[in-house]
């Protein structure tokens, strides 16, 4: 189902996942044949419709009550309503619901419980439940969306997810393990959301770049037949730049990916040492990839011109399907506020001489005082630069928060004071880890020379295009002098004509399918036209000659017109 | 119909007003009763497949036959189907059609003939006609933009719209009045288009803002309740710009028509002496306008969070509906490059010594060498640091094109090697206009202190946003120093600070009523959560506790799948 979401998918991608990583070995025992042989069918039902990044502000209720050994789930708020998760309106009959625990009067925080809340025979809501579909949105239209109210639903107490923490028979509240382990599973998450976000963009990519190599336009020699759009110089600015954004996230997805991996054993083995730094990384990561194929998705489908709003390009569904990832799993601007959270501490921790890992090792060095690159755009002038920028603006970040501090500012307030500019700066950050992850991925290929060639060209677009996009941030105390900015102009015009005749091999190296995309414009043999005709000869408007809607509203409508006007 | 065309609006807003304009006075006396009383119903066929903006690069052909005194209309290729028109495909009878004339073997150029395309009585296709719906589209669910094919079909000598030109009965081809009149249609039309941009962004402001001001997320100092989240300092930096955005293309809009309308009498008397100038403007307006609209209305949708993607919150729908004005009416891009080219003729007029008249009128002058915005933000500075832009980019493409002739390009390939400068040349130019008009329509509130305050940072906010965005441009050449620079994002964070009180009544100062905004979120009574409930409650879905789809696909998909795994 291209661009559609399974109305079970959730089931596999959240609920068992989330009893599988929360339930202690008995409950995995008893809840996970259950699910993997359907006989339940579950979601995960997290968000509320007054409350969603900010976890710890749910307000759903969890209470125990020892006398009958139970947990009584209540949406004490019209705010606490449960809301948005998938599957959660008329197709599912159990969900893991996060909720406030409470056990002797004392609140514990957000625990996990499986609740049921339709019956298994009769699939009608159980009592003390209210379910529905939260009704019709932008795309996501195979996927019920549902809001959940519990008036007081009794569950066992066995129904708390106990890996890490525990309530008792006679409701004690005992904590296991560290809840660190859970940020694993987030970094696997979002690896998997930069990824998509990255194949997202590439498939917008391929419509664009191959309908434009079939679509012609406008006089560019007189006389002379209309040229490909592809030749224009001002859609390869509009396209390749995305291009390359597209490559450069999706080696981005797969390092943070496969570091993960690394890490794992590390990780489960109690050594939490490299995890906050790939933690605070993949949320910006998470953010920046979304946020990029969002507006990148749309700037393809507006350079199809008319034919883009057409469904027979394939855009709009790509663009609805991607654009939830800007907001769920950790909306982007708190993502991004994140990131700059670990690296203000990683400033601190290098103004006090300590040595940074990993990514942020570049904090610790003192760089090059004035901007390297050159007319041969030497990839590590380029990182060298990106390093810089970062390093100004994390380290201007951390003095604008500490100099609000200083007139007396609270630090919550002084963050906030100072959120626009620690924003930018964790920007910066998770550029240059991009940029110097793509420098790392094309050596990768140093065997194959014509396609480390391409790909480097591709690596040099990215950095050249983005140093365009933040000039001001790059000449900032005289780093970048104005004439390698001019310079970086032209370098930019003749990297797009440098990769010109790529384009179209740098789509198809993607081996989407026509199936995948979904589009009359981007097919792979280019055969547009007279597909666009079949296409849309093939719509329901179209299955008679004369609409039934003309004869029941537009006729009489007409006539009556008609006669007013006499 | 908030937010939704008219089946039958391009009667009115085109076909009408094409033979209007277009017509001679017999024609007019002839057609317009038909349609005013709307014994026929038409649409404006212009668009095809394959052809858009270049209208020189239309195919269908018009040819006279002088034995029968007839045109014959048709369809030569695939790529010359009309496409897109809108109410095409189902519910009009008739359309003004552009094609190429053809007379005695020779061809005239693109001109428009009143065809019929569907019967009077059975409302079928007419013999030779081959027309229908184009298929589903991103948005404009109620509009019917169709495809039509003609198979030489013959049409009377009166049905070509002779006002400007004229084909004789024995086929002789006689051009009567000057083409630019017609540029004075363009330049009307676009300043509506400019005028919904700033209306379409104004209502996503109005929604994302309100809706900021109810919900309530995070903690901002511990123990305390959430804020509102247009508390938060990076909520502001989304969208206070973009309510200032929406402020400065409302004002641009209603000046450029009110311009129109000043020299109307002029264009008429055929003293077509300001119109190159505004029309050049509006190119570029027009483009200006509806990118910032796109993309803004986007960004408040976002700012939503997950609500934003729900149609409770009426932004995907304002958003469907906006985007196709960034590809009707001239893709953007090619509108820019219009207002690049004439920049390029007044540079060259200028170089000459010759004075220029109104907008550009800036390129004479040498203008300051330094920046002179200071701490108070003073208009006259902030404009005048926009013209400096604006005359060094305009200079700097000129001088590109010059140097990429000298080495021997034909003038058009010049042309596309520089094309990305000439754009962005284009863009500080419209831009500088914005902000200038911003400044003096500031002025026609002088007498209301308040209010002239308070648009006076929205102006400021414009203009220092634009900065930012733009700081290599404003740095190059040492024109702004870093100090400023600096200075800069400071002054943007005090402005964010400044208007947050009266960013919810400037909002409201718009007055869009909740019927015309169609949003659940952005309700002037802020009742949003018992509203979202009660909306998603009344959702078809939810007609029912079990959906008939459960019964017919889900539940036996369920117990195939059990049995399959056990």
């Amino acid at each position: 189902m291209p661009h559609e979401s399974s109305p079970i998918g959730l089931h596999t991608t959240m609920f068992i996942p989330a009893i599988a990583g929360q339930g202690s070995d008995k409950q995995r025992r008893k809840w996970l044949p259950l699910c993997e042989s359907y006989r339940i069918v579950g979601t995960y039902a997290q968000t509320e419709v007054g409350h969603g990044t900010f976890v710890r502000g749910l307000e759903t209720t969890a209470t125990y009550d020892p006398q009958t050994e139970q947990f009584i789930i209540n949406s004490p708020t019209l705010t606490s309503t449960k809301w948005w998760p998938g599957n959660l309106g008329k197709t599912t009959n159990h969900a893991v619901v996060l909720a406030q625990l409470y056990t002797g009067g004392k609140c514990h925080g957000i625990h996990a419980f499986i609740v049921q809340h339709r019956d298994m025979e009769t699939h009608q809501p159980l009592p003390g439940v209210e379910v529905g579909d939260i009704g019709p949105k932008f795309g996501y239209e195979a996927v019920d969306n549902g809001f959940l109210r519990y008036h007081n639903v009794r569950i066992p107490r066995d129904n708390m997810l106990m890996r890490y923490s525990e309530v008792t028979k006679d409701g004690r509240y005992i904590r296991k393990a560290n809840e660190k382990l859970t940020y694993g599973t987030m970094v696997f998450v979002r690896s998997a959301i930069v990824s998509t976000a990255a194949k997202n963009l590439g498939e917008a990519c391929t419509i664009a770049i191959r309908y434009s190599a079939v679509r012609r336009q406008s006089e560019m020699k007189p006389g002379e037949p209309e040229p490909q759009v592809l030749d224009y110089q001002t859609q390869q600015h509009k396209l390749f730049p995305l291009l390359a954004t597209s490559y450069a996230y999706w080696f981005a997805g797969r390092s943070m990916r496969e570091t993960y991996l690394d890490i794992q054993g590390q990780i489960m083995a109690g050594d939490f040492k490299r995890l906050p730094e790939l933690h605070a990384l993949s949320a910006g990561l998470k953010a920046m990839s979304t946020w990029a194929t969002n507006e990148g998705i749309e700037t393809c489908r507006l350079s199809c011109g008319g034919h883009g709003y057409s469904h027979a390009s394939g855009l709009p569904k790509i663009y609805v399907d991607a654009t939830p990832a800007c907001t769920y799993e950790g909306e982007n601007t708190v993502m991004m506020l994140q990131t700059a959270r670990y690296l203000m501490k990683a400033c601190g921790q290098a103004a006090q001489g300590n040595e940074l890992p990993g990514f942020v090792a570049y904090l610790n060095q003192k760089g090059v005082d004035r901007c390297m690159i050159g007319d041969d755009l030497s990839l590590v002038s380029l990182v060298s630069a990106y390093q810089h920028r970062a390093r100004r603006l994390i380290g201007k970040a951390a003095l604008q928060m500490k100099a609000h501090m200083e007139r007396g500012q609270p630090q919550e307030v002084a963050w906030n004071l100072a959120s626009v500019q620690l924003v930018h700066c964790a920007k910066a950050h998770v550029q240059c880890y991009v940029l110097k992850n793509f420098v790392d991925s094309i050596e990768q290929y140093g065997h194959h020379e014509d396609v480390a060639r391409v790909l480097t060209q591709l690596c040099q677009l990215f950095a050249v295009d983005g140093i365009l996009n933040n000039a001001g941030d790059f000449l900032q105390g005289g780093f970048m002098s104005y004439d390698q900015l001019d310079n970086m102009t032209a370098k930019l015009l003749d990297l797009l004509a440098a990769i010109r005749p790529n384009a179209v091999a740098l789509v198809d190296a993607f081996d989407f399918s026509d199936h995948l995309l979904q589009s009359v414009l981007g097919r792979y043999d280019g055969n547009v036209y007279e597909n666009m005709l079949e296409w849309a000869k093939s719509s329901p408007l179209n299955d008679t000659q004369v609409h039934d809607s003309y004869y029941q509203y537009m006729q009489p409508f007409l006539k009556e017109m008609h006669k007013s006007k006499l």
